[in-house]
């Protein structure tokens, strides 16, 4: 085992799309660990399109990250020490350890994960944070009823690619953008989509969505939102159900952008659009977990892993996330 | 009575304001009626600013009224013939009568009313369609709490007068933004709302709303839109409710706007902006009216009404509405 800790830690806020510079690499030795403390050793790191907003020093649903702090971050490692009573040396946990090879916890926030029930690195996606937010965003938001038509944005990526499955379990129509020909064809042969298309060769999204969802759209799983937005929001059907997940589209503009007024929309088709974090359904997570894991054993729910390999690929796993390079869950394994 | 029909058509479709030009007065019988038909003649008739909608040849929730035709409009009147079994000459009812002085119908959609309950005028105010929308609107839409701060926009026109009045029969904080010191005054003065600001002599909507708000905003009954609800929307408290009753500021743009995107922000909040209309919550409709006219009883709820005398007035009231030179609810009466 290292005797030090590696961690990436903000080196600069990004002006638009975020680079390799801005994160510092450093190297630091492994805190000693207080009473009702244990050590976790980083198997997989996540890596998410919220990370992005925590670069920017702006007040949201969570603090900015600061120079020279630790970038945070969802991991799923193993207890390597340990003096906490209800954790054990050789337990597989989860939780938001941070970029970093080795963190101490007290255990708030922690979940355990059992790595004989599902391969460790689900636990970081289709049975993490990722899986959560497609069940609770999608059926508490948008409530899809079966013979709807669901359309999902970022369809492709850890979110996207359970929303569109979810929904065909509820028997939707499930419609999904993404970001290149071999995205669309994953969706469509792999994952059961109903129809999809790659936005980037795409020039009128209104009229390929019209073309889509003939019978107009009655939930729509945003993770993307600017003109694939705008597009969507014209099609919506009588009482349609908008659930907010991401605006990823937005998070790397050096200047915000403008859009047209859309509010009208919405007297017109009566339609509410929410947005949600999943933090707020923690209530109910196991319940959650426990549908999803039953629909990956009953072979309803596939899913894709994403895995760089090597903890100091971090920051170009991000990069590359946001560039929409990852088809499923993006992550990093740390111990190769 | 006489014996000609008045009737105003649609002359044209406007760009961007109406003009009185738009309309036409013309004449026609009084026409006979059918088995099962009666004749009503207005005694009142109602301008909204939905009908700016109607003006325009797009799709909506209602059809366009088309060029030569009768404009769509809620009027109460009495029964001057008939031939129908439940409704008798000397009824009052109230219905979709459109822009003129008589009119036939089969009593599909109409009510009657009873003019010894209330003044007549107000079936189409306090007690009818404005009167439903503010209460379904907010009670249903936003579900204010006591205590918590509901703003509204177009404060003291017909419904936003009766919103602020319920969130403070509620137990809320009620804030208004309106047109005019006189109307502020009105609003503080006589209807009792906590804050207000007149958006005419205001530059900086959020610093404005960001004092008149310290605890931010829970609800927002949003019917004017544009930059008035840009700011509100950058003061949404956490799991707030948008309630899009109209955005009246859009209905006379000759170009659409184009304003800031505002879907992430409804991610750090977890908000929920809901378009309705009021004729969806029709079954309810008896509920609402029985508890308005129990406030106004217990002299909880005031009510304003703007009366024009003449029926040959009523492109000028409609325009002057859409102006905003009416406090609370404008009306035409046709008998004078």
């Amino acid at each position: 085992m290292p005797s030090i800790n590696r961690q990436f830690v903000l080196a600069s806020r990004p002006k638009g799309f975020p680079q390799e510079s801005n994160f510092n690499l450093v190297e630091s030795p492994i805190p000693a660990l207080q009473q009702g403390e244990f050590l976790v050793r980083a198997h997989y790191l996540s890596v998410d399109p919220y990370m992005r907003g925590r670069m920017n020093d702006v007040k949201s649903y969570a603090p900015p990250v600061q120079i020279g702090e630790v970038m945070t971050g969802g991991v799923t490692g193993e207890v390597v020490e340990s003096n906490h009573d209800k954790f054990n040396v050789g337990e597989f946990v989860s939780g938001q350890f941070g970029w970093q090879e080795f963190a101490v916890s007290d255990g708030k926030g922690v979940r355990k994960v059992d790595p004989n029930l599902a391969p460790l690195s689900t636990s970081l996606g289709v049975l993490g944070m990722p899986g959560l937010t497609a069940y609770f965003g999608l059926l508490d938001v948008c409530d899809p009823k079966s013979g709807e038509t669901v359309l999902v944005s970022g369809a492709a990526g850890a979110v996207g690619t359970l929303v569109g499955q979810i929904a065909k379990i509820k028997g939707c129509r499930a419609v999904g953008i993404a970001g290149s020909e071999d995205k669309i064809k994953y969706l469509m042969d792999e994952l059961g989509f109903d129809a999809a298309f790659d936005y980037k060769t795409t020039t009128n999204y209104f009229a390929k969505l019209r073309e889509l969802c003939p019978n107009g759209i009655d939930c729509y799983f945003d993770n993307v939102g600017g003109e694939i937005t705008d597009a969507a929001l014209r099609l919506l059907n009588l009482h349609a159900r908008v659930s907010i997940c991401g605006q990823i589209s937005q998070y790397n503009l050096e200047q915000p952008e403008l859009g047209p007024r859309m509010l009208g929309l919405l007297i017109v088709t009566r339609s509410k659009v929410q947005g949600f974090l999943v933090s707020d359904y923690a209530p109910r997570f196991g319940e959650g977990l426990q549908q999803m894991a039953e629909w990956i054993k009953a072979g309803k729910l596939k899913y894709h892993e994403n895995i760089i390999e090597g903890f100091e690929k971090m920051p170009q796993a991000f990069i590359g996330m946001l560039r929409g390079e990852n088809t499923g869950k993006q992550l990093v394994k740390a111990i190769v």
